[in-house]
């Protein structure tokens, strides 16, 4: 038999909480059947959207309080120690389950992931790790990282972004020798400002890397690479580009295809399914949730209004970074390289 | 009659030049009654392309090199002093022109703008602007800066920047009273690094600028504000994601509808003119061309690719840059607010 895991999950948090975490764990609990599933929150709720006959897998823990979308993260996770997140957090902290899933405050969570469950030794910064379609091959997902928990970095914090984007493309995505670039200003190897410029020679000297240079945000897209690495705030930056953008433009394209001419009218009509399918390579609810990497144990977030189905999906994209041994294999290698890391700190 | 101005004019920067360059200043020729356009070129291949009967107005000053697209820019301006472009700047720096435009190498038209045409006495660093569309509001114009020119910034350069977005959306876009807002990875005033936390201090507490807080990458082209202030890393990081996003989503979408069943196909060609309006809204050739802000003239890049027609809008919004008085009245500014911006370089 596989060998079972326990997803430690936060049931209030996110907009549609409990219910669709709720939902969404027992469709993971049916599809996943080496999972344990224990769901953090208010009791009575939660056993009502269960029902008393279908515990199997599942255990439910009452927590009295919650962390809300707009706290001030690291302030909301040090007061609210009974809060659903904290409590789940500190359940992986103590080994009672191995990984955590929220759809509450990013902030909060990152604060949890670094401060309760921990850095992985040797790992300066964790930072949140998103994966992104490309649009000329939907087929072909690559990693980007730091999307914005570290506004401020330096060097060696990209160098081991790369590490660690690297071990979740060949771990989770299952792609062999990723290929690394280096979000930057310009494809030459001069371009960026001095922390950037640094990072690039990291990179490049690398060791197991295959590094193959810089990219502009405007490649992103095309699948030009299998891990981004960047800095927090221009990785935010560009992420946040690319999501408003596509939003933007298939907003104004339902405007101008629903307010057009009759003829437009029907065209519309005829390529609704094409466009349909196409809106949905860029859609968030595919694209699987931010991970907080570097800590010591998955710790996953999905957006705040994700449904059941989303929810159920994040929990299998867990499924597969407990299964492929991800958190171990990078503790192994980065403490087997110390070196590595110490010389780049020492270089910094 | 109306004030007469001189444009200095790179005739052999970009792609199509200088056929394309030639065609359009021409077609600026015929509509601007009030400019003396100064083509900078290859005299015998610009006399071939006009026709020796039709130069009013038109002047041409026979240049012997050129600077590359891929050239090093800064070496190549201070190199090659016969280049079209170095001339046609030393042509506005002694005063035989007003305005300098290239559609060339930007780098080498940034440093032409900053050692030639020289920075504005109490601007530290010159940036790129851009105008960009809203697409809530297509004849919504807003103002970008800086794209590309400062990877490294300080708190001053931004509020600088805000500065000059501010007076080009007064003056060029004619808007009274711009809302200003500061790319940042959160809304909150405590967001971002300490440069824009900083910097946010300094725009909330500027004299005379609507400053109302941050904006996130995400809501960019939702026409939230009249000028967008960025530090020029992050700030090229979201331009070229949002041009990218656009183009490989008009990539996407024409590939699915050209390879869709015969439904799609057919209503395909229905949307189409709908879609080609939709398109053009984010077009570059209708964004106008990037100004280098700061210096003492007007000096503006149109892309590489750009055809006649887009060199003649280019050229139009130089005699609006000229006509509206920019340069002199942010110099006016500048020089009567100079304790303003002193306590902002000794506050560093």
């Amino acid at each position: 038999m596989d060998k079972t895991y326990t997803i430690a999950i936060d049931a209030m948090g996110g907009d549609n909480a409990p219910e669709e975490i709720v939902k969404g764990a027992l469709l993971a609990r049916d599809k996943y059947k080496n999972l344990h599933l224990n769901l953090y929150g208010d009791k009575g709720k939660i056993l009502e959207l269960i029902g008393e006959t279908k515990q199997d897998r599942i255990k439910i823990i009452n927590t009295t309080e919650m962390i809300e979308m707009g706290e001030e993260p690291v302030k909301a996770v040090r007061k609210k120690k009974d809060s659903s997140m904290v409590v789940a957090a500190n359940a992986v902290k103590d080994g009672s389950a191995d990984a955590l899933f929220s759809a509450g405050n990013t902030g909060a969570l990152l604060a949890s992931g670094i401060f309760i469950v921990g850095r992985i030794s040797g790992i300066e910064r964790p930072g949140l790790l998103t994966v992104l379609p490309s649009v000329d091959d939907p087929k072909r997902q690559w990693v980007f990282m730091d999307v914005g928990a570290n506004a401020e970095v330096k060097p060696s914090y990209l160098y081991q972004f790369a590490v660690l984007g690297n071990f979740y493309a060949t771990h989770v995505l299952k792609k062999p020798n990723p290929e690394v670039k280096l979000l930057n200003n310009g494809t030459e190897e001069d371009k960026g400002d001095k922390i950037h410029i640094q990072a690039y020679q990291l990179l490049k000297n690398g060791k197991q890397l295959n590094f193959t240079g810089n990219i502009e945000s405007r490649e992103l897209l095309n699948g030009h690479a299998d891990v981004v690495v960047a800095d927090g705030f221009s990785g935010n930056a560009a992420l946040k580009a690319i999501e408003g953008t596509a939003l933007t433009m298939f907003a104004g394209l339902r405007k101008i295809l629903v307010n057009g001419s009759l003829k437009t009218k029907i065209g519309a009509a005829l390529v609704k399914p094409a466009l349909k399918e196409f809106s949905s390579v860029l859609d968030y609810n595919n694209a699987g949730g931010a991970v907080i990497a570097g800590v010591k144990a998955p710790v996953v977030k999905t957006h705040g209004s994700a449904k059941a189905k989303t929810v159920s999906n994040t929990i299998g994209q867990i499924k597969i970074m407990l299964e492929s041994n991800l958190v171990p294999d990078i503790t192994k290698y980065v403490d087997e390289n110390k070196d590595q890391f110490k010389i780049i700190l020492e270089e910094k």
